[in-house]
């Protein structure tokens, strides 16, 4: 097959809309939808100083490199967890994949931070969940410290339809009033943005092969696995029969998502007496969470480049 | 294997509670939990007068069945929809069940009633669609001139999962505030119950088979097929994976479903210029899609059983 816009053979087939394009004009593509996500949805200002969370996998990556490519003002942030050598590999290729663009990286290491890895901390609360307070909390608090304007993150819109699918499917609604593309900064709540809201992961995976990104494929070892791989399999299904579900079901999900702010509870945000950050008790779930004294302070800590 | 009650061969293996029955110890635990949704949702009180709508098919014919033995008084209505041989099988099977059953069959047919069978209309209307809002407005205006307190339908839990998850797929949540095992009479509405509500589609076939339950198996020529078999298919799957999926996704949605009622708009019904049951406009959409000029009268036009 050719392309549908120059004479040179495929490089991909899109499924909805239904086209052929080259490796050229599929690049092409892809930039300009990310371009018109970030229009469309306000996500960023030319001006802003933007902090994208590289995890060393593919979404991140491209988030990097696309961002950079529309000229916006990027640093790079990934966070070490300390799950062995998982980790090490992981913090490795985020190392490889911005100094191939040549943007700042900074690395945050959970076990030096904290004094223990993700999955080394004794706890009821399942790995994941704590991973992800901590990971947010650390992204959080660095762009605050630095005075970044907005944390980019990798999200794709298979992460995003299997998360609203599965919240649905499990009707824990209260998660979904908050979810989508941008979520305004508010207080010491830096901005957080998606720039990949609406790339399938298939079209993330070649945007990276076209472009020569490399990356972290492996799976993290605690990842949860089964329940939200089959969400996202079933997603799959219902694409293949129907292109263009994920995209209308997500979009769809924008539409009504008022619906669910009915259930956000007016909680009146305090500051947290370790770290000073918004906090719904006297200490933020972070701060009690790792049991800190004191607070995390990455003020002037940027690693170098 | 045998049945977990008593030292019979085991008839069914349920999967959510799993556990084997035997015949007997499958119809009574079917029955009892008939008769604890009936009691939770409050569907019926004894001395009403019962309107089981039957269409030939398993689900309703069960209705009928488990109405009758739990002590109910029942008459039953078969709208004959004038689709061909699929219609004059479908009356056929309605007979024998209420023969069967010693209960009062009211039979009315739409081509006699309306001069055309469903999926003889000249319009753009889908037909599932049409066909529906004919049936809903011939039960309700049937039950309402002859006094009949509740009409019962047959509609399974798999029918209400797929039904809740093809409106989320879709977003189509307006359908949803309205949608449960009970729907309570206002006005010229009659109350509408479902006793079928927490038994699958899998429980009801082995109930039939149980007890002798002779069924139309053939789907409907225009059944809306893909979708909703898509739908039904899908959340079998999850079901097999994970047991108990379609119950607590139902049951789920009924603690939620007050988020959808936001959208419920506040239409002020007046009475139909025609026929004088509730409408948004003049007439309603029943006598409107069928341009009459003049109300049906069901009062008196009883069949003889």
């Amino acid at each position: 097959m050719r392309c549908k816009f120059c004479d040179k053979p495929a490089f991909i087939k899109l499924h909805y809309p239904k086209m052929y394009l080259c490796e050229e004009h599929f690049k092409e593509y892809f930039e300009r939808k990310v371009k018109r996500t970030i229009e469309r949805y306000k996500l960023l200002r030319p001006d802003e100083r933007i902090l994208v969370v590289v995890s060393g996998g593919k979404d991140s990556a491209v988030t990097a490199y696309i961002l950079k490519k529309l000229g916006y003002n990027i640093e790079c942030l990934h966070i070490n967890l300390g799950i062995g050598e998982y980790s090490e590999k992981s913090e490795s290729y985020a190392k490889k994949q911005c100094e191939a663009l040549g943007v700042p990286l900074h690395i945050v290491r959970v076990r030096e931070l904290l004094g223990k890895g993700i999955g080394e901390v004794k706890t009821r609360r399942a790995v994941c969940s704590y991973c992800g307070l901590t990971k947010r909390y650390i992204f959080n608090k660095f762009a605050h410290d630095n005075g970044f304007n907005a944390v980019a993150t990798g999200h794709n819109l298979d992460d995003e339809a299997s998360f609203i699918f599965a919240n649905l499917m499990n009707w824990n609604t209260q998660y979904l009033a908050k979810q989508g593309p941008l979520l305004p900064g508010e207080g010491k709540f830096v901005k957080k943005v998606k720039p990949l809201y609406e790339l399938t992961e298939r079209e993330v995976v070649a945007y990276a092969l076209a472009n020569g990104i490399k990356y972290m494929v492996e799976e993290c070892p605690y990842a949860r696995g089964a329940t939200t791989l089959e969400y996202k399999a079933i997603l799959n299904e219902m694409e293949e029969k129907r292109p263009g579900t994920k995209i209308n079901f997500v979009k769809g999900f924008l539409r009504k998502k008022k619906l669910f702010e009915a259930e956000l509870q007016e909680v009146e945000l305090k500051e947290c007496r370790i770290c000073g950050m918004p906090a719904q008790g006297k200490k933020c779930s972070f701060c009690n969470f790792w049991g800190l004294e004191k607070p995390l302070e990455f003020n002037g800590r940027i690693t170098p480049p």
